[in-house]
């Protein structure tokens, strides 16, 4: 065993022990009291017991409308992948003229995707398993074991993922090595298995567009018929979509998340691995003289990345644990920020462990006199990129929450803005998105422009792995957000008091900001990400000149590629409106069965029972069908046009593409996350003016006086919300895939593309 | 003279005494009868002495408060321009260490910001000369004289402003060739021209924003007011915002619309003479070899155009006049179709003449081996490249209409979508815009490719030219539809019956489409102009290699610049929003006011009149106070960014705006085109489904039935044409301005850029 695997195993190993010890935790909690510990003994003694026979039931309808749906989305998922692995293999073998690479390449393309498949599941069935538990911890115990519960639960997916995306990946790298052992073939080996990065992002696509769909359709199909139509509260137990919008929750924003960030984590390292193994000066790849140690670097990040987010992780539950509600969103913060500030030496020392004192490569970018740049790279170099990412992913993050918290001006100032109706209200909540583009962006461009300078692309892909590199923490607070929110909703549906449902409810309101920020750092790295693909593809190609933008063809594929987000948006965002449109017509017609009694549901009918299954079938079915179309767009896109215009036109399509996407993403997660909590600013009464606090039942004069107003501003909150939902959870995250997922195609495809017509493309030679 | 000559004057001068004509047409209507004529006669025998009396009331209000506008807004233009000026002499004549040259860069700055004004102020007069006196025409007189009266008022605009665009250029060129008569200056000549360009562009941006933000606080604010708060009528005489709207209609659509395609065409035009200038090979520039022709026959295709556009004019008025209703869009639509056709055999025609039968030129495309490529043009290759431009235009044109009339499916959607309320009518309207970029971009991307491998840049500016072309056409449409929207507001104001205001609202609503097609146009060509001066940029700084994306400098600011165009919109809708806000706030404290009856206007108060003055102020001072922020960020940007990052940092911010620009133009301006054809779909019940078909007096029993929903399907549509108000007429055709105003800024102070740090800018150096 080198060092390398002496890092990288243990570490991993810990993490999986740590996710397993975690879910034992958890598991403690029973959802049946059996009289025996002291949360059943509350639970009987509290006198709830409806809701005590309520919660299993509720579980158990999550739990199987998410199990169904992942079975049916991950079936499709494996024969898609299936098939495009016989693609790749065939398309690779041809362009390589190697069958062997061929096959390898498929090879890691599956294991990538059954990998991202199988950390989907498991995040999924940990966190519909914590969801009810998470209730019970509220309700009976109080703050501290509610946040533990959810920030386990949110836990135990972060560390399995991690380890495993990183053990596995490893295990694949050292058996690929067994067949190219020397390390002239190292380029290879790496370009081979791209393929794993491929099936991370392949999987990835369908679950963040799938799930997305699915979830957003469940919630604006709940919304709408629940708050508009019948005047229902939201998560009322009569609406028979709110079980779907829980499973949603699930599936869109674990499942999908995690198989986003998964898919991200695989791609930078696959990146870096690759313009590692190309970077030769001359004929001479110094970090491959270095050995196998160095260019593993970037997966032993990853790896120490694991142990520090579990021993930050011991501050948030055991430490410095949540004792009330002003605890939890300080807690979360705390925890982004310990693990950035304490990766920053961990990656310094595997610097200098692990990478040569010196090592040369030949940059994409040139000298004043058009021939590529000579760079000399350093451990200090490769630690200052890395930080980049580190602290600027951080800076991002911030940023998000100050948009999307209510906490802060502009969500006031939104919710101001909702006096004047829903018009104004979605205004400025885009105008909001838009602004919250600026700083982001100069942030990235801060972190390309310096990592790019010192390390050229490597640089790019290291600052990418260290934005990366707290990623189980990250996952962990993007795990801990639909915990909380299902563990509301289970509060509402099972009946719980008031006092419940407001623990619930701060725990969700802290996970909705610390989701937001999630979002930020998952666009941050996916553009860092597909630039470093994007690059790796270049170098892969050994283009000497640059990429010219003034290229005929690039220019014409850069707006093209520019185009494609819309397009991606316009179709996620139709899907959703359908799917909701189909719920809401179901939901109508449960409403309007009349019982024996003619009574209906909705007049409190003893006889009927919301038919919940039905309108998960039908968010399942939507979900599923629409998802094909954007995942086609996106995966077609730059094979086509490489093979019919050859590399120069792909180059201008990822250009594009990276641009545009960048911004559309935030942006639109962003308005959403505003709108959300500035819906949740007046609903909850938070408002010091009391034309923006709205509330059912107005008590001082003062209230009374204002509660018409109060309740039109609600409804434009609310409208706004609606709106905002496929925003933030449905296109705006799924942009992040976009621009990795045809990078990465880009870059599996290379030598495919450049066997066609020496790179033209079919239709390449028929220049005017 | 020389033969160009002898095509330029005589063109310009026949457009100008073609507006000339039309405008004393025009004044034949008179606003107070006298009994001596038909029309008045039409006037007193009708019986509508009250309107007789209102109208020329109206008249004065919406004259006073344009003129006022424009005054104060013209007023911070020139003083900018003359700040502007001083900078532009300074820093070009820095950085070409030549006084002359600075001088003679301010002096055409100068000229074309001045043109541009002029053509602005007239445009409006003439527009608002029109507006009263088109609803008179529909009110005695019928479709054919209504139609004729506005479409001659937008036609007076159209000619003037393009006779004296050229011809002023022509002047100015022809002044500067005594100063430079040698063909070897040429290059210097041109670039000093090039301050026209950006003098067209600086006012238009100005105008573009100023008059966005006007006409839309006044818009949104009536519309919330009138329509929300008090349930009004839009264009309710007792609403005071009611004159400041449609004073915003002529101040936005008409002035800012013209300063934009003003600004386009003097730019693409310069464009073309900088390409054509410094279009060397080796040391010998074959077209400037060719004479003074051959260099300005970019000049020639729009004078010729002038031309075309008055023939075509007498099909509309005349050949083929308007007789009902379904007659208006189709002759509109043939003139757009016509010209265009007409235009290609005279674009034939002129390069035949005018240009020698071969030309070289070094592109900024590269050859394989990294060494620009020898192009050979020619005038058939010239024309091809022109005509991609007049055809892309069109089908540009033709495909936003598909999107934003009612007519077609996708509006018959989205009003489908309004059933289910607001929230999924904005989501839908939102993805429709994202979808109606595909088309137009293709087709974009297509042209660019095609005239780039022609021509290179030069084909570039050709097409642009080539779609600006029928300019006076396009404008002539454009300037008919404010026209025709503020003679709906003048009948509804003076009290007309409902048979005139149908004619107006039919005139309106074709010219609210034809508007749509002219926004497509505008954004089409804005692309172009803007890749053709991002070109010029280039070839002016004698870059050889190509312009390397991955660059670290260039990619940073290629993010950066993709995020320009969000930036801008953001500030443009806040500003709308908080303007809107200011209305809101007037309109109400004069509805609060309670006469000496204790009655308020609402009630009908005798001794209380609307005080519009007030509102119109309002108007005017947010407006220009808010319209500084976005003209400094686009200005400033790429000043900056070549000063301290130097030109490579440039190329990147041009390239990532131009993308983004145009997706998040034509997204915006067809979302909001199509949100309002959507209302007015619902709102005038052309819909065969009665849940869709709005109306206040429902007769039959279905109709009654279905008033409800209706009336919900209809607030929804109302809310969505908020929205989209400042999309389509705010910042989506500003962000056309974004793109076209950042490349001319670089172009015209590339000397100055190239002259710091060669190029590098001051912090170039610190390269880490």
């Amino acid at each position: 065993m080198q060092l390398i695997d002496e890092i990288i195993v243990p570490c991993c190993l810990l993490g999986l022990l740590a996710a397993l010890a975690q879910f034992l935790v958890i598991r403690g909690i029973k959802l049946t009291p059996d009289g025996k510990d002291s949360l059943s003994t509350g639970l009987t003694a509290g006198g709830s017991e409806q809701a005590a026979k309520l919660v299993p039931e509720i579980y158990e309808k999550i739990m199987t409308g998410a199990v169904q749906f992942l079975k049916v989305e991950y079936a499709i998922c494996t024969a898609f992948c299936l098939a495009f692995a016989v693609l790749i293999s065939a398309l690779v073998s041809w362009g390589t003229k190697s069958p062997l690479q061929g096959h390898l390449t498929a090879g890691a393309f599956l294991t990538g995707a059954f990998t991202s498949m199988l950390c989907g599941f498991l995040g999924m069935m940990v966190a519909t398993y914590s969801n009810a538990r998470t209730t019970l911890a509220c309700a009976y115990s109080g703050y501290t074991l509610g946040f533990n519960t959810a920030f386990r639960g949110g836990s135990v997916m972060g560390y399995a993922l991690c380890s495993l995306g990183v053990l596995i990946l490893w295990a694949l790298l050292s058996f690929y090595r067994t067949i190219y052992p020397d390390a002239d073939d190292w380029e290879i080996l790496f370009d081979c298995a791209a393929g794993y990065g491929l099936g991370g992002s392949t999987v990835a696509m369908f679950g963040r567009v799938g799930g997305g769909i699915y979830t957003k359709a469940a919630d604006v199909g709940a919304d709408l018929v629940g708050k508009v139509v019948a005047g229902l509260d939201e998560d009322d137990p009569n609406n028979p979509a709110t079980i779907a919008d829980n499973v949603g929750d699930n599936v869109g924003d674990i499942a999908g998340m995690g198989a986003d960030l998964f898919g991200s984590f695989a791609e930078s390292t696959c990146a870096a691995l690759v313009i590692a193994a190309a970077a030769v000066e001359g004929s001479h790849n110094t970090l491959a003289d270095a050995g196998w140690n160095a260019m593993l670097f970037p997966l032993a990040i990853s790896a120490a990345g694991i142990v520090i987010c579990i021993l930050c992780g011991f501050v948030a539950t055991n430490i410095s644990p949540v004792r009330d509600e002003p605890d939890i969103e300080r807690v979360l913060k705390v925890q982004m920020v310990l693990t950035a500030i304490l990766m920053l030496p961990v990656i310094y020392y595997m610097a200098i462990v692990l990478l040569p004192a010196e090592f040369r490569l030949e940059g994409v970018r040139l000298t004043e006199d058009g021939h590529p740049a000579k760079i000399t790279g350093s451990p200090f170099k490769c630690f200052i990129c890395a930080t980049m990412g580190c602290v600027g992913g951080l800076i991002i993050g911030l940023v998000t929450e100050y948009f999307t918290s209510h906490t802060y001006v502009p969500t006031r100032e939104l919710a101001s803005a909702c006096k004047f109706g829903t018009a104004v209200n979605i205004i400025q909540g885009l105008a909001l998105g838009y602004k919250s583009c600026i700083v982001p962006v100069f942030v990235l461009s801060s972190a390309i422009y310096v990592s790019f300078q010192l390390c050229d692309l490597y640089g790019i892909a290291l600052a990418a792995l260290g934005m990366l590199a707290t990623l189980a923490c990250g996952l962990t607070i993007d795990g801990f957000g639909p915990i909380s929110d299902n563990a509301g909703g289970i509060a509402e549906m099972a009946l719980f008091g008031p006092e419940v449902r407001r623990r619930t409810d701060a725990l969700d309101a802290a996970g909705n900001t610390t989701a937001a920020i999630g979002k930020g750092f998952a666009i941050g790295s996916a553009a860092l990400v597909s630039l470093a693909l994007y690059g790796a593809f270049v170098v892969r190609l050994r283009v000497k000149t640059g990429v010219n933008i003034l290229e005929p063809v690039t220019f014409a594929f850069l707006i093209i590629g520019c185009m494609v987000p819309y397009w991606f948006a316009a179709l996620t965002m139709k899907s959703v409106g359908k799917a909701a449109g189909e719920m809401v017509a179901e939901v109508k017609r449960q409403f309007s069965v009349k019982d024996s009694q003619g009574k209906t549901l909705l007049d409190g009918s003893t006889e009927l029972k919301p038919d919940s299954l039905t309108c998960i079938q039908i968010s399942t079915q939507a979900s599923l069908v629409e998802m094909v179309a954007p995942a086609c767009l996106v995966i077609l896109s730059p094979l086509l046009a490489g093979t019919f215009f050859g590399v120069q036109a792909v180059f201008g399509l990822l250009t594009g593409s990276l641009g545009s996407s960048v911004q559309l993403a935030i942006s639109m997660s962003n308005s959403g996350g505003a709108w959300d909590n500035c819906k949740k600013f007046i609903k909850n009464g938070f408002s010091d003016d009391p034309e923006l606090r709205y509330t059912k039942n107005p008590k001082t004069a003062e209230e009374v006086k204002a509660a018409p107003k109060a309740k039109e501003a609600h409804d434009a909150a609310v409208q706004g919300d609606t709106v905002g939902d496929p925003f933030k959870d449905t296109s705006g995250p799924a942009l992040n895939i976009v621009m990795k997922l045809q990078a990465i195609v880009s870059l599996v495809f290379a030598a495919y593309f450049a066997a066609i017509n020496h790179g033209h493309g079919f239709l390449g030679q028929a220049a005017l």
